[in-house]
């Protein structure tokens, strides 16, 4: 048994550095890439991801797969004299074979095709506002996107094959109830809110010094234990993170003149995915294992500091008289009850990457209705627009002004990422849920106030990153919390944090 | 014969792609890698560089070299109905099919592990300037070196393998019989120098501001027809330029105090690499062919822009006054004449890479032929040092004063490349040539005079670059000015050049 699994993880081996060498092509042409190297690049990368599709799809993986008994219904396969890593190992090498296997060559070409054709189409109608330039490439998206579904197989609904490729082993029904519960409770408390007295963020959307706003962002990158040893930060169109290596979790930014949304929580949100990133533990290492487990969790872990530790109050105590220091032209007159406030305030909005972290959630569910309604035929991408209208107004009292501000806003659907969305939301609950248990732990209120930012690392490393993938997402909150997600924890700390800066 | 070419072309598109994903790898660690991803980027290269063997040996590939007839002895194979280009490339692929699948995975594994192994040793050898140190691993090297000879199979001496290598179709003897007739008239040309007036260059070794320096070269690459839609300039320890792609060639520098040597002459010396790379025409584009066709033709691309234009008067006529400007607290008292001569300073060295242009081709010759006794067993490796020290006073008149400024100063055997080192020799030898056919064609002075650089570079894009690996070096040679190499051109130029420098 024990032999299989190591064959097994020889011939998986490749499939990580390969999968980091890729990361490095698309990191390089996101960063540093001359304009005109664009056209070979893209052949490069379709070239080394035929290469990965080739070694993770091989037979004698599927074969070893068999011997081990792994299938849909006992993906771990026989495992018992295994010790749970190892099991989960099997488990994810048979998910990503599986994936990868189920797909026709040509369904995936045309996916690459369409999907690429659909996000130029996508830029200009949203450049236009123009749903119409959009609309028949989402037909052909989400046409592909079923066969994909049905290719891959579900349990209950096709939305679950879609779902597992972000969130793996969690089912659309969990999220859905999950969502149900949550839904009419935040609605209730955005109202309660609104009615409450409106806060003054004005100063925040001054200009900030950019070389400065640099230093003071990679200092708190260095408090959070991000090392340039294992890791840099760039600038690129679009923030992101990325892991082009065991000891190598690149982040980017872009630097505006108004500081805080893209610029500071930015780097820190990204900052939160390279840690996980960045932490995983010696027996997961080198494998497939050594992954995010979900989006949700990592979306956890990027949340965790954007919101619970960066926008804290505890943090900003350390932090705002530095701050003021380096900003003094616009902030010397703002007190840190005031900055911390203007950090935090709550306003319904139309568009989904500049909501607030209350609103936030709201976003994601309407998203996660419709596109359950795309997937199943119950809605048609014609009637999409007018659906997006009436759940916003429905939701938030507010109607999109035109469709770049509503339906045509997000990537995620003109690159065929159905599925991916939840993920964000699932994100900021389990993050609720897992510092809930962290603040029991251990004073995270003090360890803020002393700006000693690595107690928090060290036991996100020790709870959450050192596992990497060797426990599914359900696994980890019941390991850490006792229980599978559960809501409350994110209603119990919106309540504390907005009931005291509302005043409601 | 076409179906099949179109076959093979097909086959071996993938080996380019490969090689300019490795070095965007490579480029990386040499500019931007954070330090701890050393490790796993090593598995990396090593990954694809497997993986790239196995392409370029694949079996589909030797079946249509066979059905082609292409073999040692006819590498074109029968080929009379296809085009030149055609031809070229069934000989190009042969030649890289025959080498890689000649050699075994454990002659391969064993050379990759003891260079290793002996550039760490050399280093530290280097450093306590301790030939004991590195003497065990260089005979390892060399012996291991011998296989890979007799392996890959030669016509006369195993020294042809090795040279086949970096300067490809071009024997020992053609090289020996060169380097034969220019030395003796090199000691003698230098001994005229020696006896006459000493010029100073002191004024070149203050301290340039770096940031000036940048300005000033950038500007100068621009100039050349570099372009940054194409390329860029980056920071590294050792300069060097890579291909990451047909539209994608990449420059970097060092930037010390002293601006000249290794900044600015360095840059100009790396951009002349890069405008060949950069220079390929439509027809060899995305195929082995679009390749420098020898070290040695890529050394003349460098060190014409470095040395025949970048060391011209006429270059600094232009170029000078500007210079002045940027830095008038080193050389606003230097006369144009006095700067020009400061720049072509010759003096007998022990280094290699600190020499002029005048005494530069007696390092190489000097090792061209320790070498070769290494390779044909007449000298030992024990007494190397000994052999080395005494070509040294014997060439130059100074004896090393110590191993490290003798024969430890160099990487290449180290690094196991034998045959490297008369590509640098060619490469002035063959610029000499071809920049005396380009003065008939064009007016170079008047050019360079006006800061007119793209016209050189026209003239080198239309007679060199476009070809690519189409043409041999011997075939350009011929097809440019009418007869093979000839050292004359070299000797003309650096009399011309020099008689009039030092006034003799």
């Amino acid at each position: 048994m024990k032999n299989l699994v190591n064959r097994l993880k020889k011939l998986t081996k490749d499939v990580g550095l390969l999968e980091h060498a890729v990361a490095t092509l698309s990191w390089d042409q996101e960063t540093y890439m001359p304009p005109k190297a664009i056209g070979e690049k893209g052949e490069q990368l379709a070239l080394l991801q035929g290469i990965l599709h080739d070694k993770i799809t091989s037979p004698d993986i599927g074969k070893i797969l068999d011997s081990l008994g792994a299938n849909d219904n006992n993906p771990t396969g026989k495992s018992d004299s295994l010790s749970s890593t190892d099991s989960a190992y099997i488990k994810e090498t048979f998910r990503q074979y599986k994936i990868q296997t189920r797909l026709s060559k040509k369904l995936v070409t045309d996916l690459a095709l369409e999907t690429s054709l659909s996000q130029a189409a996508w830029i200009e109608a949203r450049k236009k506002s123009d749903y119409s330039i959009f609309k028949p490439h989402l037909n052909k998206v989400l046409e592909l996107t079923k066969q994909k579904a049905e290719s891959i197989g579900y349990n209950k609904t096709p939305y679950d094959a879609l779902l597992d490729e972000f969130e793996p082993w969690t089912s659309t029904k969990e999220v859905d109830d999950i969502f149900k519960s949550t839904q009419p409770w935040l609605t209730e408390f955005i109202g309660k809110i609104k009615n409450a007295k409106k806060i003054d963020d004005s100063f925040l959307l001054k200009d900030f010094d950019i070389s400065k706003q640099e230093v003071f962002g990679r200092k708190v990158l260095q408090d959070m234990g991000y090392s340039y040893d294992r890791g840099r930060l760039d600038i690129s169109a679009h923030p992101f993170t990325t892991t082009l290596g065991r000891d190598d979790v690149r982040l980017t930014t872009r630097y505006q003149k108004d500081f805080f949304k893209t610029g500071l929580f930015g780097i820190i949100h990204e900052c939160g995915h390279g840690l996980y990133e960045l932490g995983f533990g010696e027996n997961v290492k080198g494998n497939l294992l050594a992954s995010g487990t979900s989006l949700g969790i990592h979306e956890s872990q990027s949340r965790t500091w954007e919101n619970v530790i960066g926008r804290s109050y505890s943090f900003w105590k350390y932090y705002y008289p530095e701050l003021q220091k380096y900003f003094p032209e616009n902030l010397e007159n703002i007190s840190l009850d005031n900055f911390y406030k203007g950090i935090n305030k709550v306003e319904p909005s139309l568009i989904r990457v500049e909501a607030d972290e209350v609103t936030y959630n709201l976003h994601i569910i309407l998203r996660f209705q419709l596109e359950q309604e795309l997937i199943s035929g119950s809605l048609s991408v014609k009637d999409l627009p007018e659906a997006w209208n009436l759940k916003t107004k429905d939701f938030f009292g507010i109607t999109p002004d035109n469709d770049a501000n509503g339906v045509l806003q997000d990537i995620h659907w003109p690159m065929g990422a159905f599925g991916y969305f939840p993920t964000y939301a699932l994100g900021n609950l389990y993050s609720a849920q897992f510092t809930a248990k962290m603040n029991k732990e251990i004073d995270v209120e003090k360890s803020l106030e002393n700006g000693k930012l690595i107690s928090i690392l060290d036991w996100l490393r020790e709870n959450i990153h050192k596992y990497g993938a060797s426990k599914t997402a359900s696994e980890l909150a019941l390991d850490i919390t006792g229980e599978k997600l559960n809501p409350e924890y994110f209603k119990k700390y919106l309540e504390n944090k907005y009931t005291q800066i509302y005043e409601i």
